[in-house]
């Protein structure tokens, strides 16, 4: 089972380079966070606080490219957390397909942080439960 | 005229933080550096040096995401040049059409790096004409 999550902390801390997000249940009181890198934290913050770039960058052409081709993302969903490395699918949907494709959380997150409102963000709950318990 | 082009020198320096790749004319002499971001440079050098990363990085994700929607990277055209910036699409064919997608020069050559063989990469004419004369 999946459960919603909202993003409810980025940390871009330039000082010693670490930079990671808060994912929190939206119904509940779990939270947890995810190490990203730099550029994504970057990329995740500047579009949340809208800041709108001169040009597309990275994540807004993959936005652009997947509308061209008839692609609407639905939801992102981390599937799994294997040896400290947490595994991610983005779903998009293609007419009466349903695409998952693989990626890591954070690009899967600056993705999502592209929509408005944001795109749903999901956690499995068997991940939720290796990370924070029950 | 579109001009055919060959990337030829990545500069990945991290010591003052600039960053740049130099394209040269495939049937001429004509070459120019275009300024870009670090994380580009690194992710353009590290696919040219065949490092395949642990997890699948920004690019490679709008490969897979592209290739989902049934789209076909075909090359990537640097079409304009406008007080000091480059403007460039990545052409993606889907059955009978192509699309043009407008794209930073830096996301455009880090997408023809992932293709084996690279990517053809363009420039209009008039931007060769603009930057190294004819």
């Amino acid at each position: 089972m999946a459960v919603r999550m909202e993003l409810t902390r980025i940390v871009d801390c330039d000082l010693n380079d670490h930079h990671w997000i808060h994912l929190s249940e939206t119904h509940g009181e779990r939270t947890f966070p995810i190490v990203i890198g730099r550029a994504e934290a970057q990329i995740i913050n500047r579009r949340l606080l809208e800041e709108i770039p001169f040009r597309p960058m990275t994540h807004q052409l993959l936005w652009n490219i997947a509308e061209a081709l008839g692609g609407t993302f639905e939801d992102v969903v981390i599937t799994d957390l294997r040896e400290h490395t947490y595994y991610a699918v983005v779903r998009i949907r293609c007419g009466d397909q349903l695409h998952a494709i693989d990626c890591r959380p954070s690009d899967g997150v600056a993705i999502a942080a592209h929509a408005r409102p944001m795109l749903p963000i999901y956690v499995e709950e068997s991940v939720l439960q290796a990370v924070v318990g029950s």
